[in-house]
């Protein structure tokens, strides 16, 4: 069999105090996994900084450097504590303004509700000059795609349909394939065996996840792979290696 | 007013395909930043990296490097891709192998169970020469401390007792104080002021948080700072600028 291609691969920059305080636990990198494996999407890294310029234009910096996307959320509100937006086109050495697509948008939102569209809302328009705006069919202020960056806003809701505007715009690989195997004896005596089986499947990844219930240790085997044929043989000899009792 | 000492630094390092791919959600970020609040340490990063030996080993060295204190969490388990142990001491080029004093500990372990004391069981005895071990008084198997990283199991519960192992060891800063204030009004009608407060009080930290309740917009500002005197201050002046209505 020739080598596949290899699937894109992602980082997720999540950009808040809020989630380092342990004020606020964050949902989106959870949210997000999910998305990327569903479109065989590899995420390989995840990072958090604070509402630091130099923090976020150096993680910015790293990680469209490394891998083929990034998706950023949060700090792209009204608010004074809102930099990314600026620390993204900085990192790109970009210029950024309020841009009149951006205003447009908003200036629509928020006279069609009689509200003022006043200095704060408009530094929700403020975009790196070459970037693509992403649709916000939750409260409109849009995220933005520059180069292989997607900066898109941290409130759960709004990141969700923010990743389902950029979707269509991202080229998938091949999906991953998962099938778990619930082996009711505790992770030490089920690890020799099953490192004995992963070195026979090298393409596929066996991961083995300890738990407890009811007071007796417990294992779920979980086999990942792009390839159903050899995930459905690792399958079955994990069976016969640990039978259900 | 001197300036006061700046708090202790720390990163978290999560270590573990299964995050990446969506599968659990990790918990233990969330858990270690309300821990390290309350200790007066400064979480300034927050990392996910795969079971990958490059990966991991880059990241230990480029935390450590950077903050006073790194916690990792998974990858010390029994099974073939339990790595971390390894890649910890290779990025201090610090030797590994099984160490008697881990060995003394889970032997008794599983002595008094009368289990098997098998090779993957072994493998938990892994250590590296210079470190120190940190109790597992869940499940025995012990983290360890080696310069100035403590790598700890992923399951939320040996997670969160072996960090209460370790914070004995550490030296804690001022702890930061935090009071929330509620506004039934969109955060964009709040930027304005509020920023303007934020500049009056550069020592204090200033987060604003909007909401959704009843299809109401609202915003809770948090202000933060280890200054008991000026947190109170500040909230007094927010509360004039947002009466509660």
């Amino acid at each position: 069999m020739s080598a596949p291609t290899p699937n894109p691969t992602a980082a997720i920059l999540i950009i808040g105090d809020e989630i380092l305080s342990g004020r606020t636990r964050d949902a989106n990198m959870y949210y997000l996994a999910g998305e990327l494996t569903k479109l065989g999407i590899d995420l390989k890294e995840a990072r958090v900084v604070s509402d630091d310029k130099d923090a976020i234009v150096a993680a910015v910096r790293a990680l469209s450097g490394r891998y083929d996307h990034v998706f950023t959320s949060g700090g792209i509100g009204p608010t004074h504590d809102d930099i990314t937006a600026d620390c993204v086109g900085a990192a790109f050495g970009v210029a950024i303004g309020v841009r009149d697509d951006a205003r447009a948008l908003l200036a629509a939102h928020y006279a069609a509700r009689g509200a003022e569209f006043n200095e704060a809302r408009l530094r929700m328009a403020r975009i790196p000059d070459t970037a693509t705006l992403i649709e916000n069919p939750v409260s409109i202020a849009p995220g933005f795609t520059i180069q292989n960056v997607h900066v898109m806003a941290g409130v759960p809701n709004i990141f969700q349909a923010m990743v389902a505007s950029v979707v269509p715009t991202l080229t998938g690989g091949s999906p991953l394939l998962s099938q778990t195997y619930r082996i009711d004896r505790p992770e030490s005596t089920v690890a020799g065996p099953l490192g004995a089986l992963a070195a026979r499947y090298p393409d596929l990844s066996m991961g083995s996840y300890p738990f407890t219930r009811d007071g007796a240790f417990g294992t779920n085997i979980v086999i990942r792979g792009v390839n159903g044929t050899d995930v459905e043989a690792a399958m079955i000899e994990l069976a016969v290696l640990f039978p259900q009792e």
